[in-house]
């Protein structure tokens, strides 16, 4: 039992991904991605999107929004984004460094979601100020976002009909793709490209894989030349089969599906339990597999004294206790969630 | 006489500077800045300043600002400033683009000038934060504001203190420096390396030259290699007498400081006026030649109808008229202001 | 009488060049490049060059080289051009920095000029090697040569071809280029657009300006938020007119012609001259404002004593003396020529 | 049986890195290298190098070199290093982008090593090319070369002690560095910063490691803020014991020395085959895992008709065959090489 509520990048790699990278480790392969696990790949993601996609494997998610970034944003742009985006608070200036200069333009709301009235405001604001602002050229949405919530499939529509009038190609950090995929419960499609997304930073580190994420073009035309960016990056693996078997196993069989599918499940199973705690204070609504709470300041202490880890959250004020995320993996059981609150409710 | 209120750009070279110019153009001189008037220059600064500094000449503001922080903050660093820092809203990324990727991180005010515990407050969580977070780097003061308001030596030291204590280098955007030195009525070496300022972007284009600005480097050692990144970033002219020249002129005499000082009194003369006029309301304390007043939007319609340009201010929100921005300069007359304010009561 | 042949760098600013920039000293003027003089230097650089251009003033060399290679080539990019070649040996590094990362592939030979066929070879292993080797880019030529030699318009078109057939743009750094148009004696537009150059960097400062440079694409496609660029390099003059009306009075009447002719004949003068230098040997054919030629080293060692500016050349090695090279302008006379000449004949 | 001699990037991992990476795969352990298995790998490595040095692994060996460079050269500097160097020629011009603009100064030579006094001349001649030339900022040697050959340790001493004379700290490019040492037969401290080393990129990728190589700063004050460079790169793992514990793996009871002795005695026994084989004439001395052989372009035909892959070599010009590239490692066999050299009798 894990009492290790702090992060989806704490937990082991799931057996299926474990049994891939084991599965492939014989005989010589031909390097660089030229293997036919990055073949098949390829295959299965455009049938999964159902699209005639491109998908670059990398090794972390800081490296695949980076990079997509870096695709589709010059050094003099501006990159539409929430102001909590891990892009802009999380990846030590990644997106700058890789753009060459391109500047984060992040856009405040209460509960991680960019509101597209906001959004126009903002580049109508650019537009006006010419050659001295940044030129409006992408728009980053995070989904699952930095506060657990999830896009609805009107909410993206909504922002990328703005982007998609100023011209701005849009990226999605999904990180957390399948905990917001499962949520939504629509298809891989209707989540991305048909709702507007140009190319997706799809992540399995934090669902299970020991390190894979993968920038996905849906719009081809926007990948030119992105091998050579990711290479001069160093993100591109000799190794190349490790990375892809990875991908490979996860989106097959909807592992990816199954896991954020329990994830999400413990979240909700937590948020439930909360409701019963004394002084606990859900922030957002639990949509994906991070919880936000407010607890009061004396549990929190008596919770890291008997061992739960977590992190308290700087990126708000409250003044009724201490600001709270829990995150729930493929690899929380029920008895981890009831054995937290029933800890949270003995102390409380 | 001008109804030209719009920017202390648009004004010819002050008769001065252009004497300047014209003086050196006799002879073969030796290019790069191996010339006696660079020379002079250097030996002009350290006297003005009492101080042992280097001083680099470039031809704009944008390049001055954006080289000095270069020097200074890393590409995984954390420039803090005041969130409508010209470096911030004004220079398309120039910062980002020369420090390789470092990040802007703005501090908010209704006054423009940065508040040394909210400074502090913003460091201690990026340290809290590691290495996810960049590094803080540096402190970017603009002086006078970019709401023509001016830090006093004691602001400045509070902020510097903060500075200091976790070792962040301090840069002055001087881009109005002289503007802001006659308000304060100090000495040039108390209004900068006195007050815990490293390196000064001195402006002089804004206040009568062609195109003249400074890097000075009050701490030596922050120098190191400056000339190479100069002459990388295409900013090393090859004629050198053309802009060392024009900052001799600036400097010797006191020319800065009497074209400041008419700037700054017609400033002045302007915000009495206005007090004089029907729904305007002054949004700052006039310190330096910048004013900030809100107007009727009938009157802003009709003072442009009659001639007279200035902006409107898109980074603050009114509810009684349009925010509106008037610049004073060195050849602003006081037959220019009346001619303004009368018609503004006329039309008002 | 000057006995300065160090470089075209060390002249003053030629008179009518020194008249305009008097001239438009007066008023207010919109700024940014909102004025009437650039308007009028895009309607002279159109007539004049028979083309739908675009035309961008900077202050340096450097800066419109490498902006204008930023704009062409991606990080991950690989430019041709020759091992000599200003950008490659005398920039400090400005095409990679403004590039982000490209680099610069130096093509090996004796006169400054690339061979079709080497480029073509280079190209080819390039392509072989994929994903390792940077993406073959961008052409750049320079025009006269380094080494004060001139392509023909058919070496040009062969050149370009090359590059058309493996979709490179073609940069021409001009900063001499007004010296290689009257050697060739024809139209700007056949030395540039017809013979294939995409961008041109055309120089003026060497040849009689102040400080101005400027970039000129002929492909208004590639020209794509230049300006943008521009100002994040800092570059954008606040006080623009006076950058546009040295380029102006250097295109208008045909100075640009004249002070090259100028150059260019006391180059011939002084090439005919050294032939009655015992000891003497010319290093390359000249065809510009540029002179290559061997001396005996004691020789060189009076000339400098008496007062003769010049520099020895690291770019070759020779046994029968020092590789010097001698510089000359639109400032240049007879009488200096006829003054070096005298001189080193009574030396040698 | 393999006919596989393409490169060392094609084995599978090697048993016991694999062992170790399936042996971590448990239970809830901190991210971002806050766990044991890195901990351990610091100590490790401190003992076997025997020095204070601080370790921090990357998956790539372009990553590895690249953020090292970053970290000693700034944009505006020059990288000596062999004209055929991995990091000229294979890495997309990713020390361009990591350091954001230096150049990479190639010196040739014909068997892979920079001779000590070539470096002094070149350092020399961009000394007085002053701020035009990018400044001499260090050195990078590739051990073993590019070129299969091994700078002995007097070699090395000779070469960083012109870099210590101009103060230009030295990287060594160690993708093959237990090949090297396992040729010198001394001590990795010997061969490291005793010889005058200051930054290692230590590989084990083609060494038997899925995907691990090491920046090895023995220097520490030269490794300042390097974990933000790393990050800001996108090289830092979220699930870092599974970077960690294949270096450990490698390190610990001298597999890393095993494997490549297996390597380098099938070089060997290779090179000794190829005597054997009629046309076959060896390029370079055999000391590490790369054998550069010209062959007869119909042997190099017949021999992959049967099924054997290796690389033609681009980087030299022979007149009496094709220059081949063989390689072998850790997985080659004594059966795999006497395949190869009896085939290559049989054909030729």
């Amino acid at each position: 039992m894990s009492r290790n509520f702090g992060s989806d990048n704490v937990t082991p790699v799931c057996a299926p991904i474990m049994s891939a990278i084991n599965a492939v480790n014989t005989g010589m392969v031909a390097s660089y991605g030229e293997d036919e696990y990055t073949e098949r790949l390829s295959a299965v993601a455009r049938a999964i999107f159902e699209a005639d996609l491109v998908i670059y494997p990398v090794a972390t998610g800081t490296a695949a929004n980076a990079l997509a970034l870096a695709q589709i944003a010059p050094p003099y742009g501006g990159i539409y984004c929430h102001e909590t985006a891990h892009i802009v608070t999380d990846e030590c200036g990644a997106p700058e460094f890789f753009t060459g200069g391109a500047k984060l333009l992040g856009l405040p709301s209460s509960d991680g979601k960019i509101a597209a009235q906001r959004l126009e405001t903002a580049i109508d604001l650019a537009n006006e100020m010419g050659v001295h602002h940044v030129k409006p050229s992408a728009l980053s949405l995070t989904q699952s976002t930095e506060w657990g919530t999830v896009y609805s499939l009107e909410e993206l529509s909504a922002l990328t009909a703005v982007a998609r009038r100023h011209r701005l190609p849009v990226h999605m950090d999904g990180a957390r793709f399948a905990n917001a995929l499962v949520c939504l419960g629509c298809s891989p499609a209707a989540a991305t490209w048909k709702s507007g997304v140009d190319v997706l930073s799809l992540g399995a580190s934090k669902n299970g894989a020991l390190c894979a994420e993968a920038v996905v073009f849906f719009d081809r035309a926007l990948a030119e030349s992105f091998e050579r960016r990711r290479k001069q990056a160093g993100h591109l693996w000799s190794k190349f089969r490790y990375l892809s078997c990875q991908l490979l196993a996860y989106l097959e069989g909807e592992l990816w599906l199954a896991n954020a599918r329990q994830a999400n499940a413990m979240a909700g199973r937590l948020a439930l339990g909360l409701a019963k705690v004394a002084g606990a204070r859900l922030l957002q609504t639990v949509e994906a597999n991070e919880i936000f709470v407010v607890l009061p300041e004396r549990l929190v202490t008596c919770l890291r004294e008997a061992g739960f880890h977590f992190y308290t959250w700087p990126w708000c004020t409250v003044s009724d206790g201490i600001p709270v995320r829990l995150v729930t993996t493929y690899a929380t059981s029920e008895a981890d969630v009831d054995d937290f609150i029933h800890e949270a409710q003995r102390l409380s």
